[in-house]
């Protein structure tokens, strides 16, 4: 599994105070923290500040790659702020992301091509979030097709096939994972990954649902996952539901896990 | 899902004890427990009773059945111990287990019948344990055309695909995932259950694997488990799991569970 360490967001309250405050030092923490835990990407979104997106996104690239070893994940809309932000990273970034939207997918694609990233396709077009698995399917052809067509080496690609509510319709789940297991077959070479937590909007307890969801999309094919690594529950069953999918040779992974957190 | 409740097996400690001390209050407990936390059947299983298993399993669906108003589950593989539970039991019952040995089955079969019980078809023939995906449905496929052909209905069939263990061969998981991936195709209305734990033997904990292997099973159309339903971790992802895969109509088994929990 590729996992994107998602804490560092300025929607989160922590992170929004360290962002006005400079805090520099704890933004490393969380940091350095993510990586301890497992994370191959630490995701950096400063999507919330509207009038300084691109010097924060700047910002924030500068400090976090001063501590951690992975590379990070690149994550806004914004094709200005992702350019200024690969500019400054070094190694290869993956950006999060790029849609089917014409105007979004022209701007981001020669952005992504010059600096050599490795890119989030959501699965999404103009005519806005898909409802079925036929409609994401579609899409995600359609970005494929694009993206392998430009160069980009299916390793470099990660679908996303966007997450909704079961609050608002009891059968998105499954939408979801219909969607995986079609692009696993289609696309072998290709990641999917997702942010899960859409899944459990609206409803009590919200983890135990993120949890059974993030099993179920691996059990389909997903070989990535946006999420919170320091989240020792998640983690857990992650790396317990890897080993019970077969990839972890001889389980060492699994024992080297329950190593580390029985010498916690 | 159908939740067969495991607790009552003399091969646990405090049963064992329970049993010798003929110590009806603490057994008719546990049942009710099950039962309230949801079990579906409570299983009664006196297999460690080499001697006087017949009358214990007697006694076990006796004192069991004065509490609770779900079927047990008889639990053995003696034809013997299994007519004279299902003689006693009332309503119908689920036996743990057939299999495609010729001697049990030919047994087991004229019992089930006269007693119109449910059945556990486990996936083994005198070739002993399956290994892969193929053996097991293979011998799936006798079994059903044998219980079928018999006149038995396919919502009277639980099949068993066996779960064998992961640090023995890190595959094992993947092959139990294909058989019910390809037995639910096969077979839309016959059920599909499984004991889970043994998945994880020789591990350090367990549960986490366990809890992963129960949500990857469901993933692929299992539709019963056999487990301990007072782990309130498992039930909970049951629960999540059912409800992220579309099971749960406006998701009102999952906040009734969780309103429970919180009430509690």
């Amino acid at each position: 599994m590729i996992i994107i360490g998602e804490l560092i967001n300025s929607s989160r309250k922590n992170i929004k105070l360290a962002v006005e405050n400079k805090d520099v030092a704890y933004i490393q923490e969380i940091a350095k923290k993510q990586e301890a835990a497992g994370a191959n990407y630490i995701d950096v979104n400063a999507g919330t500040r509207v009038h300084d997106e691109i010097e924060v996104l700047s910002w924030l690239v500068k400090i976090v790659q001063e501590v951690v070893s992975v590379p990070l994940c690149i994550d806004s809309p914004n094709p200005l702020a992702i350019d200024a932000a690969l500019k400054l990273h070094k190694g290869q970034a993956l950006v999060n992301s790029i849609t089917a939207e014409k105007d979004r997918y022209d701007q981001l694609l020669p952005i992504i091509l010059d600096n050599n990233a490795c890119i989030v396709a959501l699965c999404m077009d103009e005519t806005g979030m898909p409802e079925t698995a036929q409609q994401r399917i579609d899409v995600a052809n359609r970005l494929a097709d694009g993206l392998l067509g430009a160069g980009i080496k299916p390793e470099d690609i990660f679908f996303d096939p966007l997450v909704k509510p079961l609050s608002v319709d009891v059968n998105f789940g499954n939408e979801v994972l219909d969607t995986i297991e079609t692009l696993r077959k289609q696309y072998p070479d290709i990641n999917i990954t997702s942010g899960l937590s859409n899944i459990s909007f609206g409803l009590p307890n919200r983890s135990d649902i993120n949890q059974a969801f993030l099993v179920m999309c691996m059990t389909k094919g997903m070989n990535s996952a946006i999420i919170d690594p320091l989240d020792e529950r998640m983690m857990s069953l992650l790396v317990s539901a890897e080993t019970a999918l077969g990839k972890d040779k001889f389980c060492m992974k699994y024992l080297k896990y329950q190593r580390a957190k029985t010498n916690k």
